[in-house]
């Protein structure tokens, strides 16, 4: 653990990630990638999933749409709690969004999980997730990983990754060139804080509140591990019926780096997005965290989905019907419209 | 690290690892896995890579071979010697070989890399090995997760999992079942270690012998880093060819488990395999820890390739022709055949 003063605004730089660094990382990384690109290659590395065709010249193949995910440290919380039942769910669910986000649907997945010494009960627990995410999806669990490695991962640890391969015609893929300024922005709610940000939540709940996973949590109405278990959920049941009806341009899985980060990669040059902090009730799970650990505004907003788990682009007469569509599946709301320009602008005030 | 005593003989789950906790938990994990499949799906869990089609109907049509990899505790050894540059081709060769002994070519790979804080330099190095490895292969790195996790990896510790998606035509995919009693088996040299056996063969350098990684040893005639960290070998341009002359029935990568737990993956139901333990000459590494760790004979088969990456499993009529066109990419040999019954039986004596 990082050596850290408990005084002062906690940011997410301060409890230990380095945002700027990865990014600088980052960018290496995406070169050294492009070099072995091939011509079944069809996006650059950035894309919520990466899109590989086995046949370049054909407009309307299929083209396979893959994403990498982890669950970062919510694993830190399972492994405190001693519940393990959710976090593949989550894994599962965090890829299936990224692809969907491209139009894609699930076609498999596998898993790597590993720990110092196999604990045959929670690696049954985690998988059991992962195939419960996976069923849920119409996603076959394929294959995977599952390896002991002694001396790195102390005793009731582990990690797990994931990988998902979906599938989608070419010429249904969502295009972030098919949005336009004055394009509609309609959220879908999250459930907590999915998969980010938790390095920051778990100082402000375990250090700076000095609350044990079970401890109930008045301004939440459940326990601390009840609120940050809470599973990534899936939009593939609300989303993937309004990508099929064409009335969905692009659209934004809210994660690590939160709205600012996430929305400008559904969006074309020259296009921004103002987003109306007024439109949604901002969960209490995010206002605590807030105030407890005194974050600054910005850092929440490029950590935190704040309530919003993924925004869609739509075309403004169709936000009625989506909005609509997407009832049955837990009310979305408008939340904002594409502006000239680049990059998120927030306007008006965040509903207490 | 688990604590044990130096004195008697060192054993894969002494060292930490146990194999028979792994294979409960694995046969659960693959009925949990049995449950999400879909008519996609052409291969159960347990092949070197899952199979899976777009079209279930269609012969010919192209199946994905996917198989997801770590590098297991060969990364510590690359920790404490500061060279980060061969995991990641260790990491991509390994999957490589996995989809290859199906009759699979790569398409794309993608990568999870993992620390608790991100060293740029370090991270840039690792992918840099993945990229190459990529590049090598013909294979697009199409994307991948960099994650921090504060409090979960110690400083200058890291993971790394890949994931590859190959394709091959239905009709062309490697068969089990084509295998014949009377078959022969053409083994190609390992380079080293591979990715397998490192918990106990970092036990015999460096706690039962007491060198450091930059010791240079004499039986071997280099330092112990140069003897554990040489890059898992890429059969692909050796073996490709050989496939695509339909020389190969069925191949087996030799990984963890050895020759007795990889080579029957290999083979159908009523076939075993005699191997001929005088056919080649065991490298030097292996007798040393051997030797120095007092490893009983069916540990080191258990744990360590022993010498030989990958076994083919050809026509007795081809041997000579697979030989020929091995030669040119370091020779293969003959290292024993296909007979009635099950499993592995080694005849005849080790030469030193």
């Amino acid at each position: 653990m990082p050596d850290r003063s408990d005084r002062g605004p906690l940011t997410y730089e301060g409890a230990g990630v380095s945002i700027d660094a990865q990014d600088r990382a980052l960018a290496e990384v995406k070169r050294l990638a492009k070099v072995t690109f091939t011509p079944g290659v069809l996006s650059e590395i950035g894309s919520f999933g990466g899109l590989f065709t086995l046949e370049p010249e054909n407009p309307s193949g299929t083209v396979l749409v893959a994403s990498a995910d982890g669950v970062g440290t919510k694993l830190k919380v399972a492994q405190m709690t001693g519940r393990h039942g959710t976090v593949g769910e989550d894994l599962v669910n965090h890829c299936v969004n990224d692809i969907l986000v491209q139009g894609a649907r699930p076609l498999f997945f596998l898993d790597y999980f590993v720990s110092g010494r196999l604990d045959p009960g929670v690696t049954v627990e985690v998988i059991a997730g992962v195939a419960r995410g996976c069923a849920a999806a119409g996603c076959a669990l394929l294959g995977g990983e599952t390896a002991e490695m002694p001396g790195f991962y102390e005793p009731g640890e582990y990690d797990v990754a994931g990988f998902i391969v979906g599938g989608c015609r070419r010429d249904r893929l969502l295009r972030v060139d098919s949005v336009r300024t004055g394009d509609a922005l309609v959220a879908l709610p999250s459930a907590g804080l999915h998969t980010n940000g938790y390095s920051l939540a778990r100082k402000v709940f375990f250090e700076l509140l000095g609350l044990e996973v079970d401890d109930e949590v008045p301004a939440l109405g459940c326990t601390v591990a009840d609120a940050l278990l809470a599973a990534h959920r899936s939009y593939l049941p609300a989303v993937g019926p309004l990508i099929d009806a064409g009335l969905v341009k692009s659209a934004a899985h809210i994660t690590g780096g939160g709205i600012p980060d996430n929305l400008p990669r559904a969006l074309p040059d020259g296009v921004g997005a103002e987003i109306e902090l007024g439109s949604w009730d901002e969960p209490a799970l995010f206002r605590l965290i807030r105030e407890a650990g005194r974050v600054p505004e910005d850092d929440m907003r490029r950590t935190f989905n704040l309530g919003v788990g993924m925004i869609l682009v739509v075309a403004e007469d169709a936000t009625g019907v989506v909005l609509e569509k997407l009832g049955p599946h837990g009310p979305g709301w408008a939340i904002g419209r594409c502006v000239p320009g680049r990059g998120v602008r927030f306007v008006g005030e965040q509903r207490a």
